[in-house]
Parts: C-alpha cells; sequence; structure tokens
C-alpha cells in the first residue's frame, strides 16, 4: 500500500500544510492563519485539523496518512518532541508533538523550520542529486540546514546548523543574536536593506530614492534595481553584498565541503544576478581549489513548499 | 582472538607509530625520521618497516596485526587511499596506501593528520565521553578534525572540516591560504607570535624584551609569560589572542553544537591559563545559551600520541 505523510510548516502569520507521498509529489496543499496570539493547543488544533482536511481533500482515510511532520521557528528539542523557544511565536517549553499527536492518533514528529527547508530542497527540490549540501536562506535573517550522506544534521540536541550566527567581521554590526559581525547580519534582506538605506543617506544623487520612493520603502530589490537601471551606488552596494555573503559562503564550504551550497529566501528571486558574481568570488578562495572537490552554488528550488516538504521527509520512517 | 591495529602519524619531520588494541591501549610507540626530500616509495618502505619492528617490539606476530591506518599532512583522498596534495612534503598524488599495503599485505588506510588527531582523541583521550566533538589545534597553523555521533566527519571526497580557513575578520590579517582574516591567521601560534612582536615594538619598555630576548626569539610562550609577570602589553596580547580564538570557537560550536570543543597544539600547554579566559569569552555567546545544550571547552589530553591513536583507530573496521 502507497504511503502518505503530512507536512506542517508552522510561521508566526501562517501554518502551510500538505500530503506528500514517499516520492517526493505533493498531493494537495494548503494555508491557515496561525493566529499566533492564542494559546499553544488552540493553534496545534487548528494544524490536526489542517491535516484531517488535507487528508480528505486528497481523497485519504486519516489511516492512509503514515505520520506527520512539522517544521517550526526557534529551538526545538527534536527528541521530546517540543518547542524550547521561539522568539517569534513567543512560546517556551511547548510539547506541539503530543498536542497534535494527541488529536490525531498519528505519530509527530519535529525540527527547525530552515532545517526542514533544507530536508525538503534535498528530497524534492534542487538538492535532489547532492549527497551533501549547505542550505542557506537570505530573508529577515539568515538560516540554514545541513544535508549530510543524505540525512539532517542537527547537532547536540538539535541545537546546532546556526550559520547565520558566524562572525565574519569582528566588532561589526550587531546581529539579533547579541554578536557583533554575524553571516545574518551582512547577508539577510535586512543587512541589505541597512546597507542600501546608507548608501542612498551618502548618496542624494542615486537612482535608488526615485526608485524606492523613501528610505522607509527600501527593500532588498531595492540596490538590485539601480544596479540595473545604471546608478554607481547602487551597484557598490550590491558587489559589498556580495562580497560579504561570499565570505561566509567560503567558510561554509571550507567547514563541510559539500556537493552543493543551495541559496534560498527573498534575495535569491535575483537568480543569476546574485548567484552569477557570488561564484566569482567563492570559487577562487575554496581551500585546496576546486578541481578536486567541486561545489555548485545554486538556487533553491522549492520556495513556500521546501518546508511542508521537508516536514513530511523527517515524518518518512518515523510511523 | 585479541586484534591490533598499527597507527602511523606521518610528519616533515618524522613518522611516529604504535601498535594499538581494540580498547585504544598503545602497546609500544617509536619514531623514525621521514626523510621527506626522498621518493615516496623509500618512504612508505620505512614507514611498512616501522610497523614490522613495532609489532616485534610487542612480541607480535605480524599476523596479528590486522590493519594500518596513516594520519598525514596535506589533502588527502581517503576513499583512493592517496595523498592529493601535502604542501609540507612537496608531494601531489602519491598512492602511499598501495605502496604501505604492498610491503606489509595488510588492509591500510589514510586521513588528514588533524583528522587522526581528532579520532585519537574521541577514542582514547579528553573526548572519549562525547559523542560529538570539534577538535581544534592552535600550532603553526590551526587544523580540526570533526567528530559526529562517534564518527569522523570529512566532508565530501575528504576535503572538508577545514576549521582554520574560516574568516572571522573580512579582509584582515594575510592567511597562508591566500584568504584574509581567516581563524588561523589569528588563532595560530604563529598569529600570536606576531601579535606579541607587534606590541613589544609598540612597547620598548615591555617585559617581554627582557623575557625574550629579541624578536625573533619571540614564541607562543613569551605573551603569556610576560602577562605572569605583571606585563600589562603582555596582558594585552593574551587578551586579544584569546578574543579572537572565542571568536572562532563561538562560530564552530553554533554550527555543529559538539558536545565538547577540544583543544591541542602547543599553545594549549598553558592550559587553564587559556581555557578559563577563554570559557569566559565563549559561553555568553553561544547561541540559545548554554543551559538546554551545553558545551564543554576542554584541553586535548593526548599529546603527540593523539595521531597515531587516531590512525590506529581509523584502521579498526577495515581488515
Amino acid at each position: 500500500m502507497k504511503k502518505y505523510y503530512a507536512g506542517l510548516d508552522l510561521g508566526g502569520t501562517f501554518v502551510k500544510g500538505g500530503i506528500v507521498d514517499e516520492e517526493g509529489n505533493i498531493l494537495v496543499k494548503g494555508k491557515i492563519p496561525t493566529g499566533a496570539e492564542r494559546p499553544y493547543a488552540a493553534i496545534a488544533a487548528d494544524m490536526a485539523q489542517l491535516v484531517k482536511d488535507l487528508a480528505a481533500q486528497a481523497g485519504l482515510q486519516q489511516e492512509q496518512i503514515a505520520a506527520v511532520g512539522i517544521g517550526s521557528p526557534g529551538l526545538i528539542d527534536a527528541e521530546n518532541g517540543t518547542i524550547v523557544y521561539s522568539n517569534n511565536l513567543r512560546w517556551e517549553n511547548v510539547p506541539l508533538c503530543a498536542a497534535v499527536r494527541e488529536r490525531l492518533g498519528l505519530p509527530v514528529c519535529i525540527t527547525n523550520d530552515a532545517n526542514a527547508a533544507a530536508l525538503g530542497e534535498s528530497f524534492c527540490g534542487a538538492g535532489k542529486k547532492y549527497r551533501s549540501m549547505v542550505f542557506i536562506t537570505l530573508g529577515t535573517g539568515v538560516g540554514g540546514g545541513i544535508i549530510l550522506d543524505g540525512k539532517l544534521f542537527e547537532g547536540y540536541r538539535s541545537a546546532g546548523a546556526e550559520v547565520g550566527h558566524m562572525v565574519i567581521e569582528c566588532g561589526g554590526w550587531l546581529c539579533t543574536c547579541g554578536r557583533r559581525g554575524c553571516f545574518e547580519a551582512y547577508a539577510s534582506a535586512t543587512g541589505l536593506i541597512r546597507r542600501t538605506r546608507e548608501a542612498m543617506e551618502a548618496h542624494p544623487e542615486s537612482a535608488m530614492w526615485r526608485l524606492a520612493g523613501s528610505l522607509e520603502k527600501v527593500d532588498g530589490k531595492t540596490a538590485f534595481d539601480g544596479m540595473r537601471a545604471g546608478d554607481a551606488a547602487a551597484a557598490r552596494v550590491v558587489d559589498e553584498y556580495i562580497s560579504y555573503l561570499a565570505e561566509g559562503v567560503v567558510n561554509l564550504v571550507n567547514i563541510f565541503r559539500p556537493e552543493a551550497v543551495l541559496l534560498g529566501g527573498g534575495v535569491c528571486a535575483e537568480g543569476e544576478t546574485l548567484l552569477a558574481p557570488l561564484r566569482e568570488k567563492v570559487f577562487p578562495h575554496l581551500f585546496g581549489g576546486t578541481e578536486y572537490a567541486p561545489c555548485a552554488i545554486v538556487k533553491a528550488s522549492l520556495g513556500n513548499d521546501a518546508g511542508l516538504c521537508g516536514a513530511a521527509r523527517l515524518a518518512m520512517g518515523r510511523e
């Protein structure tokens, strides 16, 4: 009999869910508002209901769902199925797996959302053909997930793989984690926006003013758009941003030597405009060169589905 | 029947070897000059002879040696048993395992020398009680070895775990690898000596002049000795050195979240004078704190025997 798995991607605003088969095909997917201000039990009940609704929508009996996986923000105790701490959800020691399991009578497992996305890309996205990869999301922060020998690497008590919190510039920009100079501070969309604003303030003549409208409306696209419009200050912002991104990527390749680095998150919408110069800045600096142990640098392919695919993949074998 | 393994630690000056049992006890050990200027076949012959001599010394028949492991400097192709490139030995694509195997009729396997040392510490040294650890050697360079779930992590084609070549200071001190600002440039004994000399030149009154005799005679102990003698400039050198070391250690803990970080190499002779302030600088900056997933910071315990113990451990199960 064919087996199906439910993947849930818990976010601060929405819970996304999907039913996935063993080959990584998404049969159905959907999303509901998280209502993050409510007690966790209410959210767990909605998550369980979402699984039931998705199963029905896919024409499956609930019994045909073998197990459920969850990707969640925050520090996750995978072994005990709890969210130790989530800034995003304002949760501490929430036994989410037990709460969802209770309502469904199915095995439920959990990992960090960035880990889930990495696992999803590895299972059925751009990472499919690599045995090992480092997945980096360039969004509000810099998230990361590590796949080694086809399996998710989480570190002791699932507290590792925090690749955004690697200092690349001692004493540099303040990071949300309290350290100065973290990769996240420079390579996140937030870091790019900061750099863009600084350049605009230094260059009142820049085309970026016209493109963005105001400092408040600057986003991760402003500098790239300015560069395309021929603006020199914007081109410098992009070049500096990619240089910092490259430093972090080289570090991670030297440390893990994965077969590929996958980049996801909002900034990656730029595609080759970002990736081509990034490769040029990364490859010459890899320890031991690129001939003996090459490393691909590619764009993640699943977008918003990565988390639910990875959560479903996590559930496989847990039934 | 009890099994025994030979571990060989190939260096630019000496080859160290030992016979190790399955529990990690060293029965006998010895060393011979490498004679690195000779063709590799001559060195391989000496390495094979060393194994025979050590076996005889241990009162064992050669047949009682189940397999041989080698730790070697350079970039190693573990799968094919070759040294892809070693700056130290001036070797390129040397099939060392085959050359040693031919002379002994025993299975021979190989890894990088830092990996071997990490495996040795994990097998029978200070890393014994941890399932996962990051081993960092503070010597001429900064070497590293990663143990995950009790096993050596080497990366794709064994080219990973180059933790010394992680930039912590963008555009900073030039590293031997060609990048600027690598952890190795700051945290190696070489980096400490550079910092010590700079402080001496800036402070002609420093006690370090008396302690070292001259700039040329400065070593990794000079600043520590100066600090112990109450010299303010020396104390600043030590503090700055440990601060940079801490940045790299925090990075590696955030990335791997091991149960322990083991420090080895010459600078570690300082013991708690180094480790106590290091812990104070590391612990407050670990992502997610230290309560949920604590990480020990300890001194490696095997010294020069780590490499041969790890090489022997590598050979276990390869017979």
